[in-house]
């Protein structure tokens, strides 16, 4: 029997948009309307579906919690997860946590309050109750969790990734910049980077942080400068922190690559467009936020369904990164 | 008679905690269930408010519509929005237009479908039906209306101040980069600009540009400076254009400023990462967010009430822009 899904595909356009022209609640373009007519006609497609297709289901919403927009790195998840979630009819309640415990426990009420189906969570504590007493599933997005679905990127291979490429460009004086303890992919990726300079016998300092922002950032490269002043290779915790490591090593007259090596992690837009341009470790954001909604949807699907296959979902999805050449670490033939 | 919304405020709450201490629904740290309880007992608060001013009311959801979350100018105005009806206990339901009419449409559709109260729009058809005809309040951002409530920066004086400080610092070869033509703010601001520069009697040209798409500006920068060689003054229809503008003056081995000065418009947080970091018009984002949001819910609540006062809410917020020196402009004592 033919489905609604079906039928917007063969028209080329979304279940939402076929419910209108058939309930005739709203407006569709005229060309729009004769498309999902004909779709109709050809694929003899009977409109009572509708109500069980679409109204049967309490909510086509789902709760995305990020901690920040405004950090340049969030807004590839945030489209990766709305795209997918667009195309499948659901949409998004979102909200900014800051990393604040309460905030986040505020939005999980409301998320429930308002009957999502499902949320998509970037939190630095999955394994707390406020989640494992959720009737509704959930999947941990660029965080790892023991008991539930993750997607995230592979920072421990990302770490030493960028130790590899340091060494393999010339860098003999490494300093490392230790993100945020709270953080578990910041503490993955420098775990990575220390286990890989170890191996090959590099001696390295490290410089802790506690944040990714800029401003506090400016204060840490000039701590690793004044402190370690032979560094002649950096590995930043992120994009942004590398920015200011540039800002610094320009303001103190080193050249980039010549001098200083600097490699930092995420590849968010911007870096390209530094001067010189970021070599960085690239975390695929907008295709874990297209997977993490992947993943939500059918586990949706599933509790809506018989609970018989749900065993064959649990299984985490990690994505690969890798390494972006670009102007600010030198050119070698090989390395490996 | 006490309210719930001073309880939260004595004890420094949300609303919506205050609503879990005295329902018993959901986690509540223990030092916050203390200080709602001192709250409710020197204010002499009545539980039995909390139906009255939480369920009564149909949804605390708006939606919010902005073009696309991955243009670095968006989430500081989604952050804006979020925060504030945060702070009030709303929750925002997002979307991505990507500027398409379907695609807003469709969003527009199952907003209402989610029984929103309220929407903020950053929509380049503010003046079409499925606005007109909907029955909840909807405040336009960062696009001006005849008829609705908008908030908005002043383009206008922005691309006028651009052309003063350009020429006040002595470039006298103008080319400006007009933006796309069916985005309202940035004809204005380009108007502004050449208004400017025809009342100071100094000549320039025009490149017109389609998007604000990186990638699409490098190209735009390579025409610029290959029909304008001799230019000395690049006013750029916004941040990222300006960036490319910088990129391509890079590659010509151009100083910036000595040979040519470049001034960009929004002031997202890439452009003082820039080197040189660029000088801007700033417009005032998250403000623009907030003031939305603030708009919004006096709308909301006055819809929620008598109509009476409705009309002293028509007027539109339109927020000052100002030039952001940084250093792809020169020097100079004074100007004007």
């Amino acid at each position: 029997m033919t489905t609604i899904k079906q039928v917007a595909s063969y028209a080329g356009v979304s279940v939402a948009t076929v419910s209108r022209v058939i309930n005739e609640t709203g407006y569709v373009h005229e060309d729009t309307r004769r498309k999902v007519e004909e779709a109709v006609k050809q694929l003899n497609y009977k409109p009572n579906e509708v109500a069980r297709s679409l109204y049967k289901k309490k909510s086509r919403l789902i709760g995305l919690l990020l901690p920040d927009i405004t950090n340049p790195y969030f807004p590839l998840l945030a489209r990766g997860v709305e795209d997918r979630m667009q195309e499948n009819d659901f949409r998004i309640i979102f909200g900014n946590s800051d990393e604040d415990r309460q905030k986040e426990l505020d939005y999980m009420d409301t998320f429930i309050q308002n009957n999502v189906v499902g949320v998509i969570s970037s939190t630095n504590n999955p394994d707390t109750d406020c989640y494992a007493n959720l009737k509704i599933p959930v999947v941990f997005l660029d965080r790892t969790s023991s008991d539930s679905l993750s997607v995230y990127a592979d920072g421990t291979h990302g770490g030493r990734l960028a130790a590899q490429e340091m060494i393999a460009r010339g860098s003999r004086q490494i300093t490392v910049l230790q993100g945020p303890a709270h953080i578990r992919p910041a503490q993955d990726r420098f775990r990575g980077a220390v286990e890989e300079l170890q191996r090959l016998n590099i001696t390295y300092h490290v410089v802790a942080t506690t944040s990714f922002s800029f401003k506090e950032a400016e204060s840490w490269a000039k701590e690793l400068f004044s402190k370690h002043p032979d560094t002649d290779g950096v590995i930043a915790s992120n994009d942004i922190v590398a920015t200011a490591v540039m800002h610094e090593a320009h303001r103190l007259g080193k050249k980039i690559p010549e001098d200083v090596q600097i490699i930092g992690f995420d590849d968010i837009p911007l870096s390209s467009l530094l001067f010189p341009p970021l070599s960085t470790i690239r975390q695929p954001a907008y295709e874990m936020g297209w997977e993490a909604a992947g993943l939500l949807i059918q586990l949706i699907e599933q509790s809506q369904a018989a609970k018989s296959s749900m065993r064959q979902l649990h299984s985490s999805i990690q994505l690969p990164v890798k390494f972006i050449e670009r102007e600010t670490t030198r050119k070698v033939d090989f390395h490996g």
